[in-house]
């Protein structure tokens, strides 16, 4: 069992460095919606993976602190910029940053939390700096940017394949949480371990967002949040529909696409699709992929040079990331 | 007299790293843009003077090039944004970013580049980390962020100071420049210089662009490739129209304001506020403030510690960017 006791401390711990970093500066058109943006919550997810798995590892958590905010900081720079590109209304239900502010305003804010966020990596590194955090960052801050790319230019292709959109989420959402995996490990100096910490990081960013795409229409949790099959209303492309395609021989797909594509009524388009799913087995299907990337994380922990105990507390973390419990 | 030749030499070494860095990656509606706004041109003013300034004081030219590449690379990234704010559609008689490619694909490209700029410095600063290049450049790419802030606001503000102005500028453009001269300094390791170097940034930096507005209606050159009295005619608020503020009472400056907004054809606008700086001798006082800028940079240079021949090539250097004939 987590301790769950010590994760919320965690959590309080790092929630009071956020306080204490001030964003009450000039020009306030500037800065207020930096403030905005990280105040209105978010699971911290990434800067949480990266100072719990450092806790673990008996790490330096001082320069753990600076490095989550860095990475909290870069994922919100990103939702700023990507909300303006989708033209996002609402995020976590409210107002998105460019329709509260503007859209020049979200741009620019956007612009300084990214060079911030490098700031908070920069002060991770200083005195150590065979640990090369900044360039895993600005890596990863790149990699990012081409996930984006990525997903834009899917939403004009008719037809992607399920391996191009796996490489697209791995850009976009993977690498970022493989980054705070790796972090953990090189703050507690253990290098040895920060190749296999990247690829745990991948494997389980993976699984969450392919499992993000099942949720959205299999989801037994009225809870989640989210109106059921939103993907499917919205038209989108998701880990669901390309599942499905890549189940269907290239008559079927194409017949498929254009069907899809050309169903105006989203209702009906649900329930189309919702048979034709049932009728591939594309919630088992899914779900199998989705197992299969757990398996290789878990598979790769295993072979990782840590203490049982260590190694209980990392596969549990693992679980409630992807349980979505935190 | 400025070794002509060896400036040239120097833009030309430029010129053939900037060539071997390749943008041809994936995905190509991420990198594209970059090559494109890149192969438009621009005076190459900022890294041309980190790069001769590390020559002059005999540092270390390799590190000076990733250096100055990084510089240039921000100020292309600042343009490719600071274009969709301003919703300019040409830069340099090309289109712009966003207008040839799409706004969301100039805000992601202009992300990339802020990003892969920084990766530039961290290889200019490499083995060196006393020189702080990186904290040096992550601050002034933060003030860059603040003055566009401010500019932007400006617009929205009836009565703007020509103090407020000056401190706008110096955060837009002067300390991308004074940043050059520190780090010219740095990669010399002649850290006695930084800070006087940063300053003379900064007085040239002011006067560049203070005579910048006050080219826009008194320069001599008909090439100087604007319409001349393009800020009066947009109704900007530049030096000129501040300058006039500060020479009035408080009556006529309101009067003046509200007039000048209020008057809707521009050639009108222009004839009225021209009859206005003549009257008040803007033209000479802009200019006398653009002098003792010139002068400040001057008696700082003196007061250097570098031989006659290093202060006569510094000085010329000074000279060429005000003079605006590279």
């Amino acid at each position: 069992m987590t301790n769950v006791n010590s994760i919320s401390e965690l959590l309080k711990s790092f929630e009071l460095y956020m306080a204490k970093v001030r964003w009450d500066r000039q020009p306030v058109e500037l800065y207020d919606p930096v403030s905005y943006i990280l105040s209105i919550g978010g699971k911290r997810l990434r800067p949480m993976s990266l100072l719990y798995l450092t806790k673990i590892l008996d790490g330096n958590m001082d320069k753990a602190m600076h490095a989550a905010y860095g990475i909290e900081l870069f994922h919100n720079f990103s939702l700023v910029h990507d909300d303006i590109m989708d033209a996002s209304e609402k995020r976590r239900s409210f107002d998105t940053v460019h329709v509260k502010y503007g859209q020049n305003e979200a741009i620019l804010s956007g612009d300084l939390m990214l060079i911030e966020s490098i700031s908070f990596i920069q002060k991770a590194q200083e005195g150590n700096f065979q640990s090369n955090l900044l360039n895993l960052f600005l890596t990863t801050a790149r990699e990012v940017c081409e996930g984006q790319s990525l997903d834009m230019s899917f939403e004009k292709k008719m037809e992607i394949s399920l391996s191009e959109y796996i490489e697209m989420i791995r850009l976009k959402t993977a690498v970022l949480l493989a980054c705070c995996f790796e972090m953990a490990a090189k703050l507690s100096n253990r290098m040895d371990l920060a190749g296999t910490f990247y690829d745990l990081g991948i494997q389980i960013g993976l699984a969450f967002q392919l499992e993000d795409d099942w949720l959205d229409l299999y989801s037994e949790n009225s809870d989640f949040g989210k109106v059921r099959g939103g993907d499917i209303l919205r038209a989108k492309k998701s880990a669901l529909i390309l599942e499905l395609c890549e189940s269907m021989n290239i008559q079927g797909r194409n017949d498929f696409l254009k069907n899809y594509m050309l169903i105006k009524d989203p209702v009906l388009r649900l329930n189309t699709v919702t048979s034709l799913l049932n009728e591939y087995k594309i919630k088992e299907k899914l779900k199998q992929r989705i197992s299969e990337y757990k398996l290789k994380a878990h598979l790769l922990l295993s072979a990782l040079t840590l203490s049982p105990a260590q190694k209980l507390e990392l596969e549990n973390w693992m679980q409630l990331i992807l349980e979505r419990r935190h």
